[in-house]
């Protein structure tokens, strides 16, 4: 099979990156363009990760293979699509409420960016838990008159918790939750990104509009889709997002009040088992497992977890009876935040649409 | 005045050295006689608190003054208590339990160890909060034929939550508490303490036994004293603790279901004006004030915060409606564990105790 | 005696915000005047150090005291410096090179930036080392046909290295000198700083354009001045300067070839009697001791030690002798970097220069 | 090839662990036996790894192979040697002592432990290096009357500046080094090993015995076997030993006086080409590059080149003209303290005595 044509934009910021690594030597598609803002442009690859200003650059680790490196950077605003099976957007908000609609227009996009993911012909997929979402993009592309289609991916803070949640909700119902997360630094980006001198031997309790994103996302992954609109499901979330000095990984404690009563092995086996032999476990960027449990209590930690299954699975822990919320379960997970949450949770999306013939 | 005689035993350890500081020229005490386990026993303080290993000492900070330096460590086994005001103990439970029934014979224990805060005859003391409590001091004296008492302070990780949860327990009721900690390193103390190849990049989800002790002892400490017991408050509290790469203060995401409706504004105020002018408030360790709001949403961050009021101040910010809970408010609040949570929180005690006729 | 009137130019940066700090409650110097660039002109200063980005302010600590939250922000270009005795300057190089000398046409000028520490008219002020160059300044008024003159501190890299060198170049001799730095981030501002991610985990071996600052400032700074100029020591001097994740305080290796053999004991007792008595040691900013000799073998750290003297004391340990270097021998020290190696290292000059009759 | 049985002592601790995963699906070796202390001993593998005291394990990473898990976890001082061809020993120095001439009189002992490390019959392997000095292995024999011998890696700091001073000895002579390092934590193991409350914000200036250490064995490590006995090498070194808050890979700056005089492209080209196609390049651990070169100044970093090659390349940046040592260069190292300075080293060395048919 030939592999299929993609562009990625916003290539040179850490998301990008990320992307960039994310796509190296997939079996399905290949990196046939790259862009980036005016200051980018014009430059390879290889020069433009370089870094003229005395930042550090290589972060998303990994080398650059040639073929890539000697790609030339576009200019993001005129990037040609024809011929590509999709573009991965990793830029900022404002830049994809401009960009995105533009490629829409023509070829499919997958977003790491918030623009759009709040409009209700626009699906936020997580495949393990809502692939039937994609349908929605069929009417996104007839109300908008694209033959395309925009479709983000969540927030990184909801990924790991919405694929916690989605099994408990499945077999015993959700009511409420309550969620603190400890949030890793990639996850602000480089630039400004978190200064060493705000996080060094510090906790920040704050991250502008994460909480809000994770209250109203979670709803909607778990929503049901009827006829032409998601219908969010009900149960009630309230978060704390909070940052830590930890490079890579978002842990989250979790308190969630389930719809009957269940014993803390029955959720065990419902995370366990989730989405075991469902047909997003077949995708090329699908971990073995989607969720792991532990029993040790000493896990998850970022540092040790993260990188489960590629950095696609999230691992749960701490798992205990809550003695405030009705039939309330409390537990610990991790989630690779730039990884499941962000370019190999871009990807991932990709893969599913192409098996539902929405790609290419 | 002349000042009244105490003592230190455990003075050798973290908790210890961190008494010591906090009784440097106290106004009410002096430090007569400290005492540690047999190893370091027979030293002076100076020599004791130097380092035959290779490991590090000077945490607690300053130098220590030359007549206290000078002072030979006792054996706590076998340390005289005659003309003591009050004890103070900063041993492991273990040694709590059976060193700290030994003194109480004949003088007042001031303890930051576990072992006696679950009986019923025993008071977890934090003045502004609960002195009245101290009544129950008289029983135990009584039950148990001793001329002093054994006061524990609570748990570190429950006094910053127990301060803040009091106000609204009294303004407007309280039904549930939903707790996430972000704890200091220094809380672990140093031998074994928390490895750096555990917590560098990194968050451990469990700290043993920690939740159960804040869910139990936040009901005894909001109880009621009624005749000769404490009645224990009715809230539910659900926790769950872990550690963070901070040195001290111990960050805490707090989402409480209150006994009726309040505005945030309401919460505020109850907040910003707890315990000022009352009696805790004269005491020579009380801060200028026992609970700091801010509005900047980006406090409380544990090392801007955490040496507010001398390490007194509980700080609390992002104060929030929480759509879970009934009546629902959150906040996140930064205590200092080794200060307000352990030495300066002893001192403060048996300050209360002093004024109340109980020591000396 | 009335306070001189001093103005703070930059005093929205990191290391405006630091000189802010050192002048609050100086004894003869009031913050009369501050600027920034355009963003910031026009509002007060408290509503300049307030956030509008989303980054975290209050860092240098402290509470901004009423009367100077009030400053309104002059536009640091047209700021008058009529009635000022002087200004301090923590502006960027090159907003110095434009700045400084329209201001030093009138006042003298004392600087935090670079951008004339390498001219021939420009002494480089440590009080403790080199008091006497102060004299070139009239040179300079001179030469330039300025009421004032630019007199830049050193680099705070250069600093401590400085205050260590001199004594032992005036008892022994001073032929060589190796240095390795384990800088602290707070060093590279917070815009952009240095990023967590790059910091976490990490050693940054390479700061841009510091070793060579370091090896080129050590020779001015304990050069003679002969006539109108100063002739360097001719001691060479070769380092490596690198970034750790430490927040304040510069930790450095240094290995030094004496002039002559001297025992660890000589060197220990030059060190530590280093500018005892000497006249810099009255003034305001100065510490009790310049140098402080530790025998502790774990001694200086970063943590432990910056704030001794209030920041300006040098703390040196690990004092060994060395078998590369002729005469060699070798040390560990500390130096804190904003506060010796800037802000309070500024006023001291001003202090200095004060008392000699060149400032007011 | 059938593989040959080996045996891990010290199996438990941090080192030990490594070395399971070092030896993880070798080649060439087995692990058929698992020992330790008594208080582990008649555990299995996985129960002797699993924490009863609620410190935290898992740290060498990867998962245990069932076949290796289920092992009994043999008595150190009475595990049969019989069988095996060897015994990788990873226990401190005190037990080392004791233990590695029992087992040495039956099978060779490759030890990562510094008891016998200057003792004129044992030489210290780095097989790029020095796999010359093998042929002491046969002395050793012969005197002690051994079967087998003993022989160990040289120290973690070591290693990483041998590997990068063969080339330069060889090309243009060495005359002297000065050196500092800043260590990662893994370093100091986890028993005790470095304590948070230490580290995070800090520098610690000392770690006792390692200057002595590397002193000492660069001499031994680039000397020249005459006869029976290693000549050392006559440069010079002073070193300076740090202990930073990094995880793995301890990063060093190194300058060096030379020989000759070198160009820096000269220099730059030796340390390259070191041992390539060299006889232990061929060796089942052999990175591709023994030594990797980085022209951007940002290199080496400790988080971003510890894994280099498997953790067996050591990598160098930052490549200067030096002004104080004679023929100076000068440049920063990173080397992998826990793989290619403990286990994969260990390893290495076992890999090329076998292809000397010293093994087995």
């Amino acid at each position: 099979m030939e592999k299929l044509a993609v562009a990625v934009v916003g290539a040179t910021g850490l998301a990008g990156q990320q992307l960039l690594a994310a796509l190296a030597d997939h079996p399905w598609f290949r990196i046939a363009r790259v862009a980036a803002s005016g200051r980018s442009a014009g430059k390879t690859l290889r020069e433009a990760l370089a870094d003229p200003t005395g930042a550090f650059c290589g972060y998303a680790g990994g080398a650059l293979a040639p073929e890539l490196a000697a790609l030339p950077v576009e200019e993001a605003a005129s990037m040609p699509t024809s011929g590509l099976a999709c573009v991965f957007s990793a830029v900022e908000s404002d830049a994809a409420r401009q960009l995105e609609p533009v490629y829409a227009r023509d070829v499919p996009v997958v977003s790491t960016a918030s623009a759009f993911r709040y409009e209700p012909d626009v699906p936020l997929l997580i495949p393990p838990v809502n692939s039937g979402h994609a349908a929605l993009l069929d009417v996104q592309r007839r109300r908008r008159g694209w033959k395309g289609y925009v479709t983000p991916i969540p927030n990184c803070t909801t990924t790991g918790l919405a694929v916690v949640l989605a099994p408990l909700a499945e077999a015993f119902g959700l009511r409420s939750v309550v969620m603190t997360s400890m949030q890793a630094c990639s996850g602000a980006g480089r630039s400004p990104g978190v200064a060493a001198l705000d996080i060094v031997d510090n906790v920040i309790p704050f991250i502008p509009g994460e909480e809000e994103k994770v209250q109203r996302e979670v709803g909607k992954i778990l929503g049901r889709l009827e006829g032409e609109a998601i219908v969010p499901h009900l149960a009630r979330v309230s978060a704390t997002c909070t940052r830590v000095a930890v490079l890579e990984g978002h842990t989250e404690t979790v308190f969630a009040g389930l719809g009957r009563a269940a014993s803390l092995d029955e959720v065990r086996v419902a995370l366990a088992r989730f989405g075991q032999g469902g047909p997003a476990s077949s995708l090329p960027s699908a971990p073995a497992r989607w969720i792991e449990v532990h029993d040790d209590p000493y896990r998850p930690q970022p540092r040790l977890d993260r990188e489960a299954g590629g950095g696609m699975t999230t691992t749960v822990g701490r798992l205990r009876e809550d003695a405030v919320l009705e039939n309330g379960i409390k537990l610990v997970l991790v989630s690779h935040n730039t990884k499941a949450g962000a370019a190999r949770g871009a990807v991932l999306v990709a893969e599913v649409l192409r098996t539902r013939g929405l790609l290419g």
